[in-house]
């Protein structure tokens, strides 16, 4: 490939001028074999070395001779990443800062990401099917599991190795399987203890369709919460498969028609709560007094509504480096089942809860 | 490659069973040749028929043989994206699709997208140095073009293939690149035509950084728009280097307080627009009445804001599957400077803009 890449090169010598590993050694002072067995990621190089010889291999331009590698070692050092098109809100605004974790991760440790996208399970079997046979992709990074996930049994089935954002068998997965996951269920607990601690006693949860993991375990939270604040559960004011901003505003319509509504409504996604705020403004209704409001996500329009939506705030350039991170590892040999991590989101307090204007 | 391949597949015999140019011809009812020269996007085939073939391989998993293919070709049929992670707004909320439209292409021709990040000009040229001495990547597509671009520049000097999403030198860049583009002045022509037949006589217009190639055109258009609705261009009257929401509202404050205040405001960008809205609260103005607006991008924020705002609504993944077709091309062999596109976005009318309180 070298030699049918330099007839191609148009004349131009600096791409031919290849950096090798005793180049960077010695703009480094560290032996060839530190600087080899940095770029390769053995555990005995500390992290600091790691990165400050991935930092100078980006900078003068180093990169392994990619084929005569992945002959060696049947890698591309590529990951895969298959959008799903047919996703509900499109991942919202966050996924430059996804792709920008997981670029730059990929990027310090000498990998690339390779992105498609499908809008069926057909396709994506399809897709990821040529990835693989085009030796363009090493591993999977699964955004947004199901509770049931067809990637994940497709890629376990073909033996290909992937990392998931989410757990899978409702936060039970396989115990094979590698995820990085948000912990869903202590944030509702989190939101529940607020509420319950401003004194709200009525408050109902609106959910995504329960096919999506994270749907279940915030579910699941939202029971928890209510049971460690001594607030009956009950079932009239959970709904679930709500996925769009109108839909939420119509399950607000119902919660407080209700005889006995409710005083707060926690919603599992930020763009759902936003239809509670179209019903408070039909209704003369102040949320925050009249009606208390927590979501989930962070999105930017949490921010511009008045008053301001209290949710939680999810990291996803962190999200996206760390699920870059666990695939890496992995496909250099770390067992899948040590590769798990469960993070907190924050709370970003707004002005839509507050006390409710009638305490019972 | 093969060969590494077959002892790495885990014993799943699928994946070793390749599907050969044979089968997909007696699927479709075609010669091998018609499906050979479908596949290598020969234009005596029909676009149907390529599309025909294009969907069979895909639904058969067909794949050519990569490496030895890359070998004859030079190429690895994969196309580059570098995301600018300084971006001011990380591009807003439309990469989901604009990566869907890329992808959906490259995909339906049998080609790949590798995606990176650089937070700096020195890390995006190691990046793309990288991609290329990997063979990772043929060409690039780049995303947001400045006047003058130190990507296209940087690119050009080491031959490498590029296709522009916008032009560089204020609308006349080099005959020889490759872009598709939004009629920005279009857009900003027509807004002052709208604003003008409303009956507004005095329009302000603010724009972004000037070093975006975008932000010129849509100055030229607001300037051309005026002189053809037989209107003087005050300079006081445009405000450039805007990028924010909140220096959108400084802008908007700045023209409220001139002692001949303009009674509607073009701002190039949604984003800024939104900072109008924060200044007529704190004014008590109402806006469409004693404001007008209008923006530009078609942000989902823009229909949230009350009265939503009169836009121009883009389309990102037909901006993206065009960009994709366009640098497919140029790598088949089509001559660069043929490969250009020019397309009007659509107007979204918002409330935001209306007749004048008084008019003069």
């Amino acid at each position: 490939m070298e030699e049918i890449r330099r007839t191609k090169s148009h004349g131009d010598k600096s791409r031919t001028r290849r950096v090798r590993i005793s180049d960077l050694a010695q703009a480094l002072g560290l032996t060839k074999s530190t600087v080899s067995r940095a770029l390769n990621g053995y555990s005995d190089i500390a992290p600091t070395t790691r990165a400050r010889v991935a930092k100078m291999a980006a900078q003068m331009g180093y990169a392994p001779m990619p084929y005569a590698q992945a002959v060696r070692t049947g890698r591309v050092r590529a990951l895969g990443l298959v959008l799903e098109l047919d996703a509900p809100d499109r991942y919202g605004p966050f996924l430059a800062d996804f792709l920008g974790g997981i670029t730059q991760e990929a990027s310090l440790e000498g990998w690339t990401l390779t992105v498609s996208s499908s809008s069926s399970r057909s396709e994506m079997e399809a897709t990821v099917t040529r990835l693989l046979q085009e030796h363009k992709v090493d591993g999977f990074i699964l955004p947004r599991t199901q509770v049931d996930d067809p990637r994940a049994a497709f890629l376990s089935a073909k033996h290909v190795p992937f990392v998931m954002f989410g757990r899978t068998d409702h936060g039970r997965p396989d115990a094979g399987h590698s995820w990085y996951d948000i912990d869903n269920a202590g944030a509702m607990r989190a939101a529940i203890t607020r509420l319950a601690a401003m004194g709200h006693r009525r408050i109902a949860f609106v959910g995504p369709p329960a096919s999506f993991n994270f749907a279940l375990l915030r579910r699941d939270g939202y029971r928890e919460g209510l049971a460690q604040a001594g607030l009956a559960h009950d079932p009239v004011l959970e709904i679930m498969e709500v996925a769009e901003r109108e839909e939420g505003a119509e399950a607000a319509r119902r919660l407080l028609d209700l005889p006995d509504p409710p005083s707060a409504i926690l919603y599992a996604t930020d763009a759902t709560a936003l239809g509670a705020y179209d019903v408070a403004r039909e209704r003369g209704l102040e949320i925050g007094r009249d009606l208390s409001l927590i979501g989930y996500d962070g999105i930017p329009e949490a921010r511009l509504v008045t008053p301001p939506l209290t949710t939680f705030a999810v990291d996803s350039h962190h999200a996206g480096a760390r699920l870059a991170a666990l695939l890496i590892a992995q496909l250099r040999g770390t067992d899948p089942a040590e590769l798990t991590e469960l993070v907190e989101a924050p709370l970003r307090a707004g002005g839509s809860d507050g006390p409710p204007r009638t305490r019972e």
